[in-house]
């Protein structure tokens, strides 16, 4: 018995989020069933790295499973491509230690966020990203943002309906950068709140519109309280970038 | 009554093509729909600088139509916008001369044509790149391309079931640039017969794979019989670019 893990990539927009559920289609269950496919059809868990929301993205999801098969690593892309649906794609596949788990051993996340900043939508990128129509300042946000660095109880910037206790994590860095018309915020910590990265760029961009004053977002975090953060903008922004563990485990293009 | 020209834009994936048909969802009785809502239900015809099919997108499309409304210019997106599906926007429009013609006042046309090359898919490209996982020769397709330069009777680059009987057409430029693992075609010409753009890139690609020789593009240019050429590629990696008239009518945007 080996153990694999998987480099995983898919677009947010038709799934339910990942984790299986009673209604909807989910990544997990298609990455289940392909996976049940390849193993004539034994049932096999997989685990991520973590689950993400309906039409919310990922660039660098990771899960492992367990297989009897002896495939070669570089394999098994292929294997599961060909039983997956065209809006999920394995990128690299390698055979980890048996103790490895994709969600326990992860040791630091990036999730990024992708804004429009345009009068009018525009069609070729309406599901991988949210789009403002209105003015926004950049420096205002990235002002407010050092805030936020550091371990912090961001109970503020967590959905109410969470069940998870302790509500401490570390954030890394914060950076927010103007492409044209394009706003990509780039966030790294030890692990993300349900909604987090959702909650803290909605609070962001009222700060930045205007709505809300930059020195609010000390108080916000202090206040440990959700109700006082702003908006959580909408899961088509948001990517699941990259899990890095104590040792890398894909190839350097991950 | 004032005649109205829409820069266009639309992701083809959902749409049995521009022009209105019996069976399937168009762009044109989408664009329509709206136009006539905006002037309480009055049916009024769009014009377009050319139909475009199944799968294939417009970053450049352009339409006219003639209204009795007296809206200013930069309101008719938002209004126009307010009634369209999320995979159509309309980017400018402007008034214009009354007998200006979308389709046959267009003097110059541009197309671009997406090649992705890599393993395995990209779920983020899949519906706007045609996705080629072998290794493709850019220095062969260039120089093969050059041979389409010019004025030529491009019968063997249409369609077979086509009903125009003229097909001498002027290729001003055609370039081939990589940019990572993206193959950008791009191609400029007086007008483009069906399937035209999408039987040379078939036919490039076949040359770039190896499966054709370099100086065959000659003798299948000479030949003036579709049957010689190299398979149509997939519409979902075209894009009609942009339309030029004799002025230009939108912004430098565009």
């Amino acid at each position: 018995m080996k153990r694999v893990a998987l480099w995983v990539t898919y677009e947010g927009t038709s799934f339910s989020g990942y984790q299986v559920q009673p209604n909807g289609r989910t990544v997990q269950e298609e990455i289940e069933r392909a996976v049940s496919r390849i193993h004539k059809g034994e049932q096999i868990r997989i685990h991520s790295s973590g689950r993400t929301d309906t039409g919310v993205h990922a660039r660098g999801q990771v899960v492992h499973f367990d297989s009897m098969l002896s495939i070669p690593a570089e394999r098994w892309p292929k294997a599961l491509n060909a039983c997956l649906p065209d809006d999920i794609r394995i990128i690299e596949a390698c055979y980890v230690a048996s103790d490895f788990h994709a969600r326990y051993h992860a040791v630091k996340k990036e999730y990024r966020y992708r804004v429009l900043l345009r009068q009018e939508g525009d069609v070729f990128r309406r599901n991988t990203s949210h789009h403002v129509p209105y003015h926004i300042s950049v420096p205002r946000m990235q002002e407010a943002a050092q805030t936020l660095i550091g371990t912090h109880d961001f109970s503020s910037f967590c959905a109410a309906n969470t069940s998870v206790v302790d509500k401490v994590r570390t954030l890394f860095t914060i950076s927010i950068e103007q492409d044209r018309d394009e706003l990509i915020f780039k966030l790294v910590g030890s692990g993300f709140l349900y909604n987090m990265v959702r909650i803290i760029v909605g609070t962001l961009l009222e700060i930045g519109s205007g709505k809300r004053e930059v020195h609010e977002l000390a108080f916000i975090l202090s206040a440990k309280d959700r109700t006082h953060a702003g908006k959580t903008a909408p899961g088509t922004g948001l990517f699941l970038w990259k899990v890095d563990y104590n040792e890398p485990i894909f190839s350097e293009l991950y």
